[in-house]
């Protein structure tokens, strides 16, 4: 009511260009009014008008106009205005602008809000988790193309703000977008009066904001920078990641890994402070699957108890082949997956894996099964254990199951990791208990396998 | 013989201080006259006369000098000239003087050779392997106290010199003392007369030479610094270490703890240029200890094969049994060997350690063994199985069998690395197969006895 007697007043203000006396006017006005009020003016007009309000006013009555009205009043404010604005909004509030907004505009706006309200804004406009977007920092120095160096060193020198490195600076052009990046210390040795949008430095390396943040570590190794900036699609610039953010997460990552490798989910804390129940929930699940697919060697065993009973000495080498396996596949798979955190195998590499492991454990597999012969035979000549009057046909059993059985561990560790990222899953999730599980099942089948074809006639 | 003759003219030379003149005898004469002739002058001339030599048989001259002659000269030479000597030096001779040398004067002279030849000598000066003072560059903006900032800032733009990163200057005493690190934006900032001596950065910090590089890795993470100054234990500094170069260390030591953990020794170089008889080299002894290890399960069965051969049903579920304990084991040992890899754990704490593998170890055991229990029994009651009329028993077996196992694994897996840190050798060697070597066949004996304690009187 009030603001409809009011409003022919405050046209004549307008109009008349009163804005002492429009302030005053708007002051006792109701937040939705003077949002009414600011939508039915012109364009020119939104600013001017929204500008007479006081800041924590102003965020009420943005909150209240309808979003094309929101996104053009954005466009005619200053960025230290907007950030004002857009973080005294509700979150639901902001990314439902936000959502609106052209992304490089949402984007830049998101990173100008203070930290602890753009965690939120930034997990909801959908950065993927572990991304270069959620590590980066907005607080970098920004320099427009056209000052001269000495402006820009001026600028650097008056700037109070809480900055995450000073040793790179950015020049950005009027829409954002990243046009150079700077040494501090080219700024520094250039002629004062040179633009410093015609500076050379060195070649421009930036990353999306999407990018994982594993590929990030590797960017840092390949450039040698100690910042790099990171662009949106449109290559306007959201933010900064420093050297030393990277030496986190390149350690967080290696022990996510470890921790997978070693057959467990990875500990989100530290191994102390992480408690017994959190512990269990991670080991629990894992082990117990491995209980699962172990418990299929209780199967495979049963299968072969007539075996068993027939060649008793069997029994005896069970445990040392299939461990013989488990070993030479968990050698592998821990080199496999480190190679492909490195970077250093890439997906059409697995056959040249195949084919080196495929040799390998046939070397390393000759070369167990020869030990594994030969134990047999200077055990029985000792007279140290009595094989039966075919030690020789058991040691030949012995010798071709752990060739088998250590080929079986390589190809398996070598491959279960390509599978695994093929799939879309975490190849460290290819540990070596997994394989080590697969491994002893099929080893034993192969172990029984071998033992019916040499032995039979004679023990079976 | 022309030495003698001329030395009386060269005497009168010095004494006209005819520099010109002795300057063209000297020219003539062999470099271990000359070299004589320097040792019989006066301390404070030999500096003069030496000068005079032209660059290359200075360096000759200098080698042919008594030891305590090479000293007085080298404190009486300015820092470049004394480069130009000492890397002219075969790197014999350079190691006799550095080594007579006071520690500070000779770690700044190494750090001023050229890279070729400062490699050389660096390892001879003892700096251990993958140590900080291996892994610095003595490329960096060295600032004198008493400097202004005008002057320092003027002195940085002039530089064309190698410089690894400008990022941040250091000042240092007439010693060579580190006594203050500046970031270049802070001296940017300063008033331009205050001295550089008297400015007010941040906390100093730096990194003793011979610290290990994973220690260094853990400096650059807590003070989020891009650079390090390293000094020798006098705190003369002799390098920069960047954040970029620590990447690349905590990478490489990961990789170590990832091959370790998967029981090879660390490769060299990345898997696929890894030569096939290098990784045979570096899987095969690994292997091979493993396989014997493993092979006193053969023993152990053979032990108990009397048991066997009365109940035969036991040998069925020793791969079951056996691997769980070592899947328990590998998740145990990856979690502690990580967790001191990253410092989390001091070796004081592994009672603490104990206790939470107890506890977690009783808790996974008793899922585990609970369940094998149950699966005896649906087995036996579906009729998928027959474990004969005492499957009962031999349930309750399996059951304690598993908790017994498991909480071996765990224990195992906990204090392996403990011991091994004590001993001086690498935690991560003890992986997750030697720990499942060793709890297979704590295992068996574990199973067997429990066995001989609920069977007696029914099967055995």
């Amino acid at each position: 009511m009030i603001a409809e007697i009011l409003q022919p007043d405050l046209r004549l203000l307008i109009d008349a260009r009163d804005w002492d006396g429009l302030r005053e006017a708007l002051e006792d006005m109701d937040p939705s009014d003077v949002a009414d009020l600011i939508e039915k003016l012109p364009v020119d007009m939104e600013g001017i008008v929204f500008r007479l309000l006081p800041s924590a006013r102003a965020t009420a009555v943005f909150s209240q106009l309808e979003l094309d009205h929101q996104e053009d009043l954005l466009r005619s404010l200053t960025s230290e205005e907007t950030l004002h604005l857009v973080g005294g909004m509700t979150p639901d509030d902001r990314v439902r602008l936000l959502d609106e907004l052209p992304t490089g505009v949402s984007r830049r706006l998101v990173m100008m809000l203070p930290p602890d309200k753009r965690n939120d804004t930034t997990a909801l406009l959908g950065y993927p988790e572990d991304s270069a977007g959620r590590l980066m920092t907005p607080h970098f120095v920004a320099l427009e193309p056209q000052w001269t160096v000495a402006r820009a060193l001026r600028h650097i020198r008056a700037l109070k703000e809480e900055i995450e490195t000073f040793n790179v600076v950015y020049v950005l052009d009027e829409q954002g977008r990243l046009v150079r990046d700077l040494r501090l210390v080219a700024l520094l040795k250039a002629s004062p009066r040179q633009r410093v949008g015609r500076l050379e430095d060195r070649a421009l390396v930036s990353v999306p904001a999407t990018m994982p943040r594993e590929e990030l570590v590797e960017q840092f190794k390949k450039y040698d920078r100690v910042a790099l900036p990171v662009i949106d699609s449109h290559g306007v610039m959201l933010g900064i990641i420093t050297a030393d953010d990277v030496l986190d997460v390149q350690a967080e990552e290696s022990t996510e890994d470890i921790h997978k490798m070693g057959g467990t989910q990875a500990l989100d804390e530290p191994y102390l402070e992480t408690s017994f129940f959190s512990i269990l929930h991670k080991r629990g699940p894992w082990l117990l699957l491995l209980f699962l697919g172990q418990s299929v060697t209780a199967s495979v065993m049963g299968h072969f108890e007539g075996e068993l009973a027939s060649a008793l000495v069997l029994a005896l080498f069970v445990p040392l082949i299939i461990s013989s396996g488990g070993n030479s596949g968990s050698q592998t798979t821990s080199l496999v997956i480190r190679a492909m955190a490195l970077k250093e195998l890439e997906p059409g590499d697995w056959w040249k894996v195949m084919a080196r492991e495929l040799s390998t454990g046939l070397a390393l597999g000759a070369m167990l099964g020869g030990l594994g012969f030969a134990r047999i035979v200077a055990w029985q000549k000792l007279g140290w254990t009595d094989y039966g009057e075919h030690y020789l046909l058991v040691g030949a059993t012995v010798l071709l199951s752990l060739l088998g059985v250590v080929l079986l561990g390589t190809l398996a560790g070598a491959l279960l990791p390509f599978g695994l990222r093929r799939l879309g899953l975490d190849p460290a999730a290819a540990s070596a208990p997994f394989v080590a599980t697969l491994v002893d099942v099929l080893g034993l089948i192969l172990y029984f396998s071998v033992a019916f074809f040499i032995l039979r006639g004679t023990l079976l």
